[in-house]
């Protein structure tokens, strides 16, 4: 893994950062650094989510999901954390039609997804560490429904992840079905690599051990300085240009299999760093696509942006040859297009960071996890927040909860307090 | 169509729009609406794409793809604006898997798709207006070799809509293929209700006169006031809250076939607002999966963002009985974690804007379109820029080309002036 730094710099950058300041910078990393392993070493938390690859049982996971062999298909049913961390593995490292994310509430998508899928040889992940999210539990209902109505014990082809007390821990526990414990003091979104994510990665034949030696190696990078860990680069670069007013971070994958990888990034640094006032905002975006779609925005519109490209090593792919040019093959045209992208936001004084995975396999992946999961700790740990809670999301959950009954107190109000609403021509 | 403001307005929002503010913005909204009438009246460059409905001949659009009957597939091949206007209808309208965008480099997911289709019965529908677009042209050449090695002649299976003298043009007229002209005077993100998206939409069996119906609908619904018009009222409060200070914009939708749109709305807001340091960026997400991602920093993070939620009046699906509740239809369960979450984002200040659909059809998606591409005009209006260029993309793609030898003259330096490359721990 490599982070290429050169366009976040001023110059080209404006706003940028000045190399005479990346010193004094080096210095806070190296004292959050200290704060970090601290954390790590006395299994604080949030901070175990660096080493959890030391205490994932990966015997158990692999030994659970073998007993429901054979496996066609895998449905994910979680949302947020519980979800996005096992897309992005799924997508990056399994084949595109054996696993689906069930973490909408469209009754047409759940249909169509049911209908699709041979449910006597589909294994059901159900993911909610607290077991109450009520998204889940409306999902899991319907595949419940969708197997009892086919005649198929539910029990029989699910694993939930989830605690034992929980609304969704105590219907597993009745019916005598598969329960694995997530694991402590690490928030969902810092937790792919556990019983959250890897029984689906595992049921997919995705290479789990690989997963974690990447994560391990990932840990082992981290040093006190931000010139020799690609982690800490990432952060401490996204710190600074934050404080030099960029509050957006467009993070744009390259090729089909890292895009869902951006949707895992995005809840990472949102809810970790969007709070007290502070925060950037993650737009996850595909190249090159959105080259013809968000390029205009990024190159000329307000200077509170930053463009961060993900890519791999891979430059494959079959040749084409337009008019008279040299054959070039898809993936080293993709790589030019993504360089001449980033040229051009150097050229108007854009910051631009490059991360580049070696290849695309389940160490780069592991590795990436948590490269970025210490690069958004850094970040808190340079702003003084709390990377681990997001107590912003309470006040709606409440308020479902109380308006369906789950919950005892006043409802909420869920209307605006003088509605304005502007209604169009009424069909003929 | 209907466009609720009450969360937009202070209080409860801050930065908000105040209601003695309103008149005033009224008054400017009449007098852009006027300008925006005259542009259409006399047929002027981009404005006619508001009454594109006028100009398009759905006969000649449907007598050409009759003639590749059977069609059991879609393929589109195009960049920007034109891909996501094909992706939008087909993703509301289309069974999820009769089409395919191709709008990607990855060599993996082109064979993927190649493999998944029978090229016998696809049609495969290729645009670019300029003709010289270097991705579709790279995409169209490996769809051309992968019906030559199926023994497939490629002209049999395909239309393009294209310019006459570009390079895929000549391409086409040389090869005696099918060739559709694109429309005048109207950028490709404002002109999916023409030849550029509705042969793959008629190829779908895709309502086409419905979307029509619904852009004439939305045109006709334009009146020089916010308060009677639903494209108007979201233009110019989008407008009113960046001026004070709302750069980005979180464009939610819920219902997996609205996501697409999200993207068409994307590349619609970014390019023809994103310049001369103006613009706000807009965000496309998923609802409800987002609240689980997103929510925390829309609601806790810095006060320069505002949410839009699109949704469809449609209600239904499943009925789910969490413990003791009443029982909920998913439907109904998606509308109560939106509205809570709007109304957890009004309790925070931060502003909001509903769009609601009557419901998911053709004129609902053809109205959707001619009205926000309405509020972006009103909003350039509002800005005193011009809507309908994006010059800032050109610099990336004649350095593509200039690298290539598509294209003489010097090539643009591609790397950055002094790089500052941080490498990870080597594999072994």
């Amino acid at each position: 893994m490599n982070v290429e730094l050169g366009y976040a710099l001023a110059p080209p950058a404006s706003p940028g950062i000045s190399r005479s300041s990346l010193d004094e910078l080096d210095e806070r990393v190296e004292a959050a650094h200290d704060r970090i392993q601290a954390g790590v070493e006395t299994g604080a938390d949030g901070y175990t989510s660096l080493d959890l690859y030391e205490r994932v049982d990966t015997e158990r996971i692999q030994a659970v999901v073998d007993e429901f062999e054979p496996i066609e298909t895998v449905l994910v049913i979680g949302m947020g954390g519980s979800a996005l961390g096992a897309r992005a593995m799924a997508n990056a490292l399994a084949p595109a039609d054996d696993w689906y994310i069930l973490d909408t509430l469209d009754p047409v998508y759940l249909e169509h997804i049911i209908d699709a899928v041979d449910l006597e040889d589909t294994l059901c992940h159900v993911v909610s560490k607290s077991g109450s999210t009520v998204e889940t539990r409306a999902i899991f209902q319907v595949i419940r429904q969708a197997m009892a109505d086919e005649g198929i014990d539910w029990t029989t082809r699910t694993i939930a992840t989830t605690g034992e007390t929980g609304p969704l821990g105590r219907t597993i526990e009745e019916n005598g079905a598969t329960r694995l414990e997530p694991p402590d003091g690490v928030p969902g979104r810092y937790s792919a690599l556990s019983s959250m994510a890897l029984p689906s990665a595992a049921a997919l034949g995705i290479d789990v051990q690989g997963l974690l030696t990447g994560a391990e190696r990932a840990h082992r990078s981290l040093t006190g300085s931000l010139l020799k860990s690609p982690a800490y680069a990432y952060g401490a670069v996204m710190a600074e240009l934050s404080a030099h007013g960029v509050g957006q971070n467009a993070f744009v994958t390259y090729g089909e299999r890292l895009g869902a990888f951006g949707h895992w990034f995005s809840q990472l640094w949102a809810e970790s760093l969007g709070k007290d006032g502070l925060g950037q905002t993650p737009i996850p975006g595909r190249g090159v696509a959105d080259h013809h779609s968000q390029l205009q925005r990024w190159r000329a519109g307000p200077r509170d942006l930053a463009v961060t490209t993900l890519t791999t090593g891979d430059r494959g792919g079959q040749a084409v040859e337009l008019d008279d040019a040299t054959p070039v093959t898809l993936g080293a045209l993709q790589e030019l297009e993504r360089r001449a992208m980033t040229a051009s936001l150097g050229d108007a004084g854009v910051p631009a960071v490059g991360i580049e995975l070696d290849r695309l396999d389940a160490e780069s992946i592991g590795e990436l996890f948590v490269s970025l999961e210490a690069a958004t700790i850094l970040v808190a740990e340079l702003w003084e927040i709390d990377a681990f809670d997001q107590p912003a999301v309470d006040w709606a959950k409440s308020a479902v909860r109380a308006e369906l009954g789950l919950e005892s107190g006043a409802h909420a109000q869920l209307n605006p307090p003088e509605p304005l609403s502007i209604d169009g021509q009424r069909r003929g």
